[in-house]
């Protein structure tokens, strides 16, 4: 009988916006007392076994702070970690909050406003650093339109890239040696966002001057915005060697922004992502992006942070009972059928010309078993503990 | 006053499964009788302007038929060509529609349904070239799964990427000469679909061992089944130089596979697209990929293929129009402010330094006036017709 | 240790189209052989513990069968039920798939189309009466539109309406004594259908002349495609003791029809759904109106049967356990505050005024605790047998 | 040729929180400086044409103002009202913006809370009647739930209707005379919300004390966030009789709450709407629920609401030009036949033996033709004004 409790090992981290989230929506005004970063670090302390702590610049210091009033937070922030032993994991910037940024930041029509969003990257990147962050999320959420005669969406990308280039130029003559992550979502706060899916992601890094150092942060919440499996998406970027980051959460599909928290939803969903990221051993942070419901105090903040990381390891284990299940193990062996005369192989013309000459009989291929819905139920029984 | 009346400059297309698709669905029967390939150039020859004609290799041959039977479908169908003038523009092949694909064709998981897949493909490649096709669409409708217990999905994407190799290279050695087009849709008719979506396609390309070769097939619908912005995908892939054929129809966001008649759902959506097509001067073909209601008898199928195209050329106009407004171009010019002191041009320390000193006021880029609701209101009244 | 075998108190159906769908879809031809309906009664009999059977009038009787092959089928369907020991449960008509139906039945802007479709329920429902059934389901998968130009929506539900009327007295007349159950559905196979939802239904019914005979049959999938929370639908179903029948099967949100295995796709949607059935004793027909994966073989498609009713039976006991479960139980104590000195009551000027000028501390109030992060985590782990 | 100017006799009206909010959205911070009532009033003076001007309770008067304060307000937002000729239309209570209704005002598991709404409710009441309000708005924004362990949407749903019963009573009672309009959403912010669209609000209103007094409020964005037809909604108000009311905006499918202008996202759903409207003589205000880009500033946000009632009136004369195309009439002869011999009536005995033993000729019923395509594609074009 396991615990389920999270060691560092787990790498389980969380955004200062996260657990500090004090519960104002479009609707509402704040449920929750705002907490400092150094009081958001203890509560993380409290819950127990969280590795990291990550942050938008703004998160840790106000936009107009003054370097005074930094160096007070950093200090508190700092001491904070040193208590609690949770470090840094990733840093990211903060543009959207700002009106500045209502039209976009990197994308934006104005070329002041996309020179000032490079400007306070670069310096975001220097803050996140400075703390040890080693990896840099883009998540651009302002970047897009709430109408198509605004901006040429084709001039956008290409200013897009434009700032992305010049950001991983400026992370390696620094010696930053940040692993990137881009972020994708398809819509909220801006009517329609650039870059949609984590598939538009990994064609636009292709374009990119430094590609490897360039992956993609797949957010549950973001990929279900748009009705899309989201454990297909962190395939892709596992196949394509680009999942340097995740973000882990909620949501049910074609719904505003919901951010819950992880497996609440839709633990079968959940499963056959831990499924996929054990099997495939990512072995990055694991970054729990959601916030507490907004009837939560901070006690049930607590509860939250504990249950996302259980579920986590629950489902895990789930995972290792699906691997080691006898049934499981016999369907899997009915099913996979890698034993061809046929096998594609690279291309010759000899192996294509006997390829169309073979004579392949469809009606008996078309007569396999393929007992899909007996595996199905056997693996919705392991979840449900039967 | 534009009669809108097409021609073959517009270089528009139907398959022979749209206008010819005789209103089956999953609930009920057909409604309008089958009509032979030749009939159905016949029908598309009484519409009138239409330059070409597309097929899956079963559309035109049945899989059943023998050589003898299959010469006389050709023979009758390079006639109608001949009378109406019409020629062959895109091929495919159907990988869907026979049992032996229930489970996938190039994902399979068995391989002796991988090589059938890639052995019908050379086929079907080799019949549409013999009738003039110069543009191969790739849809993998069956490329997925119902429940991720079935299948790895990264396992996936490996069988995908090494076929798609195969036939690429037959095309080179056959001198077939292709250009090939990926056509992503997110669901149906698999629960989940692999390559979900413009952006994924355009990220796989980028593996391929001839990605020149390789571009994509948007489809509104398909796009528009995940509530996604059908003309920023579009506008991706004209920015990638990957935009090799479109498939135009139309279909409310989340919903199943409605393909209906292009413009009808959202003039507005159909607008921006034609807009964004005619400014960035894209002169492949512009596929009908849909099919009349099944209300609609042979006379309202033919009225179906006339709207297609007329709506295709006033929203044409409509475009021309936009660009010509002064009062739009007034509300541009607002809007761009490339004139700034701070350029991001190539990264240099010595331009990231100056960048991260420089005093930039976010107040006042931010006082900029943005009058998207004028400049989107005088959109919807040059659209209107106002 | 519950085996989770199904009994005739279960109250189990499922319909002669569900475990006897051949695997067509829109595109793709059937995997499986037609089944007789004896042989699908046979079917559900080795599936064990299926109490009923259910089908629409075509789905026994061809709508071109004379009545001595009528006689001949329902002979053979007979004596199948008698073997098996399995019943008729409910009747129903299809009005869907016949081509005269294709802009709807009862609601069509013909009105020998019209009269038809009751024409034919009323066959339909002697039918069923005669074999057995006591149910009768209306959904009107063809009462819509493609377009809003075709048919006035007001007018439509007028036409509805004099329909269902017209069928309730008939079935008063002859002494069916049928109770009556609309299913609605918000698209497909129409574009739009009216009556979305199970709220527009049990508006609709509060319009009829015989209310009281007329309740709902809410379907998980249909609600689902509407991206609404399906529990809800049901639980106003019953506050409004409505709910004479339901339908049980599994959809993601915002996609096209897929009425997959209860449970398989959100067995925690599905464990909200069983434990409010369970909690308010619906004793009516538990109807799986699903069908296996169309690369399901004759024994695939029994392990979805059998799947179906075992995760119903295992949710059941989930929720037995959640009900019994001491932290839930507490949890439960903590939310729940009847116990307040301001009752509303009924109306009266005396308690109005004494409310209006009642001293309500909001702050207070805002500040109990609302532990619904624990509340939920323990449910998830409630349900995955943690 | 017409100016599209409104006038009074329009209906025309909009909420304070419409034209007056400040563009703060769950991202980012106010882009616009917040305007007092009375400076709001002045802004849809400048705009022209508005009858009325809408409020929740605090829109008007803080939740915290004393009784001072709040005649201070109320002597310049009647200054302001008197100045411009807008008169107040429609009254409603912010039930969703303080923490105390974070799980639910009417509904909520506290019952000290659920006395505060009510108490709250006869204030707001007070107020608006005062002000000269007649439509009372009902929106319950927090009536929900995150996850369904936390409240029983039973027990919620009989909760709901005695605060609607006590409440009606109170006008009643009071002399208010409000008619009241209750308007469903399907989520957010809550995770789920109770009476998700309008077929359950029409369902409840007939569970009432006094249905007669209640009625809907539909809005465009809220059904089309469950994927809804709008249009249909709103035609099953009509025909229930229950237009009390309507919220005019736009938004795309399955998406967060977007509240665009009215027609700016699909002008095609806009014109169905307009004409149902038109042709069915709805006599109530016109209330534009929405608000301007968050890009904009007051100049376009004057735009935004001349913008708004711009479309609606040129809609409204497209809507009069259909009806009086020839060809649209041509069409809409063929497609309607009334003329049958078997009219359904009222039911007997005899008309049903009759009808049941008539020879109805399906196949020549469904040869009849539908020419729907030629009728939507002439829509269309009337549409885009060709």
């Amino acid at each position: 009988m396991t615990a389920f409790n999270p060691s560092f090992a787990d790498k389980f981290t969380f955004g200062l916006w996260t657990v500090g989230n004090p519960g104002r929506d479009p609707f509402g005004q704040p449920t929750r007392p705002l907490l400092s970063p150094a009081e958001i670090v203890d509560l993380l302390g409290e819950a127990g076994g969280v590795l990291g702590v990550n942050f938008h610049d703004n998160d840790l210091i106000p936009i107009d702070a003054n370097p005074h009033e930094a160096n007070a937070i950093k200090r508190e922030f700092r001491a904070a970690l040193e208590r609690t032993g949770i470090r840094v994991g990733m840093g990211t910037v903060n543009l959207f909050g700002d009106p500045v940024f209502k039209d976009g930041a990197y994308t934006s029509n104005d070329a002041d406003v996309r020179a000032y969003a490079v400007h306070k990257t670069m310096h975001a990147m220097d803050l996140a650093a400075e703390l040890g962050a080693d990896i840099w999320v883009m998540w651009g959420g302002r970047e897009g339109c709430e109408t198509d005669a605004a901006k040429d969406p084709v001039e956008a990308l290409s200013r897009y890239r434009d700032a992305i280039n010049y950001l991983v130029n400026y992370s390696i003559d620094k010696g930053h040696n940040y692993k990137f992550a881009m972020e994708p979502k398809p819509n909220e706060p801006r009517g329609h966002i650039y870059l949609p899916t984590i598939g538009h992601c990994l064609a636009f890094i292709a374009t990119l001057e430094h590609p490897e150092l360039v992956g993609v942060n797949p957010e549950v919440a973001h990929e279900h915005m748009a009705g899309l499996n989201f454990t297909h998406a962190v395939a892709m970027a596992l196949w394509a060697g680009k999942l340097f980051h995740i973000d882990l959460n909620d949501q049910e599909f074609g719904r505003y922004d919901q951010d819950f928290r992880f497996g609440s939803v839709n633990p079968k969903h959940a499963f056959n992502l831990v499924r996929l990221l054990e099997d495939h051993s990512y072995s990055g942070y694991k970054h729990f992006d959601s916030h507490a419901y907004r009837t939560s105090d901070r006690d049930d903040v607590v509860e939250f942070a504990r249950g996302s990381m259980r579920s986590y390891l629950i489902l895990k284990d789930k995972a290792r009972q699906w691997n080691a299940d006898p049934m499981i193990q016999e369907l899997l062996g009915v099913i996979n059928r890698d034993n061809s005369s046929h096998q594609l192989g690279s291309y010759s013309t000899e192996s294509a010309t006997a390829l169309k000459e073979a004579s392949l009989d469809r009606t008996e291929f078309a007569s396999r078993p393929l007992p899909y819905e007996k595996l199905d139920q056997r693996t919705n029984e392991i979840l449900l503990g039967v």
